[in-house]
């Protein structure tokens, strides 16, 4: 495919609009804002049609013109392109007439979304000359660094709060990544990680990269708009943790928009969702404050989401309310019951933040918030097997029974025994 | 997509031919030998092309035309068309020229290969009019079954032997399905499902749908193919339970060729990977046995290969034999090895069974049995948050330091506390 490199103009502070050159970094050396990348929109539609989109393999790389990479990408070069689900059962329980589910949970190698971002800043990071990359993490995105840098035979260093799911540190050591547990938060965690880059010079996805990272999510928002027909569905629902997925997944239906590819305005309202236990974000948003307040101890199952002071909390909650959407938080028991709704309705084992976002989004549309006659779309963003704990202790044993006919038969007879089971299943 | 209904001529008897019609029935009443689906490749061939397949959604469902549904699929709509990685890394490590993973450890939903059959024999219990369905299993069908009854809205009855990893459980009774665990092991299970089946007139995708279900497994062959350029490998090493995969694998691309789509002659051999703790497979191969001997008393961590009486043990030895193949069973350390080796080098974590497939080919290499200059491909079914207990006490935890760059950086001076990480990580 042709190279990107020369559509990439240079990062861009989204306070002051300061340009700088595409390399390691990741605030405005002026105000401290976050800086973002900026392409030459342009020199971009020359090449990116649906149709030379179509011609392209199902994988992430096929919105290549929209990556912030000057080459072929070299690392995750396999990810993206996951089912947009027609949730039809879902849409009955939740009482909508047109609801899909995104389901990332099987986004590949590391079943989670972040291996969308983690392969275009390892692929970056490779651009650049780096040979040690690290991570701040909650899991995910500890699992796909480690995965994504041993298939790149790249040394990663792995940062997260100590208290993870057994899942998501074996899934990290288990690639030979050095994973280290601090004791502390996420943001502990983070701000070490943001002195380590700075004093080794190692490229931190989420820290030096960070730029670069972050536009690996707007393709799940490509995926989603070109799985619909080149359309912006009316709701999107996103878990939110640091806050940047919600923002790219609306940058990726305007960036398509602004090229012409889109059948239909974008008239999208985002919506963010947050546990109960760590709602920096939806707080905001609830209380119409100006600025972020964060949450000093985190408590929820949902440990993928427990970000406390959230690096892009003031953006999410600003585009929330822009685009007329709204935001909510869910207790634990909310969110295990939507999880097992989930699987039951469509088959879909999500983690725990999946079963926050569908939650919120059953909360927001009893609220009125998310107009039931409107397409909506859940974005699952991890794996059940990640976060079992969860489950462990609310899902019953399976009945044990002797390898008999007459076993069976007193089982099935015994409706005592079905109700049992399949209260079970029902999480009663 | 055209309807594939009239290509299904009916079930033909692997022993003596007899014809059947294409009901839910598995064997020959004069000799009980297995049914197979018969196809009219005539008419298959009229449509079955590479433009064709090449325009079609990249999931499973490309190769309807040698699928045995009637009509369009209901069941497992997006299975399919996992990532063959060309793995150098691994290549290197093992010492061949030319390595591909299969890597079936991320098919959808439910993260095995077995979706692929579950998506056949569902879609065909729904033609066929069953409301209830189940399956015998050793842990990833259980899951399978569960998953996609849950989206189609079927009833699921999922009977495991006692004793299954956490994750395998959870990942069937999440779904809401009615998981029973039976005393004994997995040939007890099976043949309580014979009789349940035959009692109850419900379609256990792996007893009375059998036929149909086996030739799901033939998209794994088709899509390796197709990815390789229309070419079959000159080895491929497939995991071995029942013995059906490495059957419907060397069938896919014997079809292929006869339908004319392949570049070049098919000459592949096929190898069987077994655990040294359940062999009844390789050891029949291995000692030229006519017949398979049944191993009373499975014990090995791939339990999802624990199967000790192969339904198909017979034809998969032949095949080996026939092909010029090999196979081979390794013990649990030299399966937990090449889960590190495989997560290492090329970011793939496979469950165990996966472990068997990569230790097993590393030592029909090192046999000179896998020629080092031919093309390999290592068929990988599972996933490996699906068998963590495998894993959780050779994987010690990671190294927890305070949130101080002091800290960190004693951790990075101090060689041994690394060596450490790295050994942990390196499985030492």
């Amino acid at each position: 495919m042709p190279v990107a490199g020369e559509l990439v103009t240079g990062l861009k502070c989204r306070l002051c609009g300061k340009l700088y050159p595409k390399e390691a970094l990741n605030f405005c050396t002026d105000d401290f804002g976050p800086l973002e990348v900026a392409y030459d929109y342009e020199a971009v539609g020359r090449t990116f049609t649906r149709e030379s989109i179509a011609s392209r393999p199902k994988n992430m790389w096929r919105y290549h013109e929209l990556l912030p990479i000057d080459g072929e990408p070299t690392v995750g070069k396999h990810v993206g392109c996951t089912p947009l689900i027609r949730a039809d059962r879902l849409a009955k329980a939740l009482g909508v007439a047109e609801l899909y589910i995104k389901n990332d949970a099987v986004n590949h190698p590391s079943l989670s979304f972040k291996d969308r971002v983690v392969a275009v800043a390892l692929s970056k990071a490779v651009e650049l000359g780096f040979q040690t990359v690290g991570c701040a993490s909650t899991g995910n995105l500890a699992g796909s660094v480690a995965a994504n840098a041993a298939a790149a035979g790249l040394d990663a260093y792995v940062l997260i709060p100590d208290g993870l799911e057994q899942g998501k540190i074996l899934g990290a050591t288990i690639y030979g990544a050095k994973v280290i547990a601090i004791e502390g938060n996420y943001d502990h965690v983070n701000r070490l990680c943001s002195q380590i880059a700075f004093r080794y010079g190692w490229g931190f996805v989420n820290v030096n990269l960070r730029p670069f990272y972050a536009e690996g999510s707007k393709t799940m928002g490509f995926e989603i708009a070109e799985d619909l027909g080149w359309r912006a569905p009316e709701h999107v629902v996103a878990p939110m943790a640091g806050g940047s997925l919600i923002g790219k997944l609306h940058k990726a239906f305007h960036e398509l928009d602004r090229l012409g590819l889109m059948n239909g305005p974008v008239r999208t309202k985002m919506f963010g969702a947050q546990a109960a236990g760590c709602n920096p974000i939806s707080n905001t948003v609830k209380t119409g404050a100006n600025k972020v307040k964060p949450v000093r101890n985190p408590d929820t199952i949902a440990k993928s989401l427990a970000i406390g002071d959230p690096a892009d909390g003031f953006f999410a909650s600003k585009l929330i309310r822009d685009t007329g959407g709204w935001s909510e938080d869910v207790d634990d028991e909310a969110i295990v019951e939507a999880m097992q709704l989930l699987a039951e309705t469509e088959g879909v084992w999500a983690e725990t933040a999946g079963g926050v976002t569908v939650a919120v989004a059953r909360k927001l549309i009893e609220q009125g918030k998310i107009d039931r006659d409107g397409s909506t779309v859940l974005c699952i963003t991890g794996n059940g097997l990640k976060t079992q704990e969860a489950l462990a202790d609310r899902l019953a044993r399976p009945v044990v029974i002797k390898p008999t006919m007459e076993a069976f038969d007193a089982l099935v007879e015994s409706y005592g025994a079905f109700a049992e089971v399949g209260a079970i299943a029902a999480g009663a």
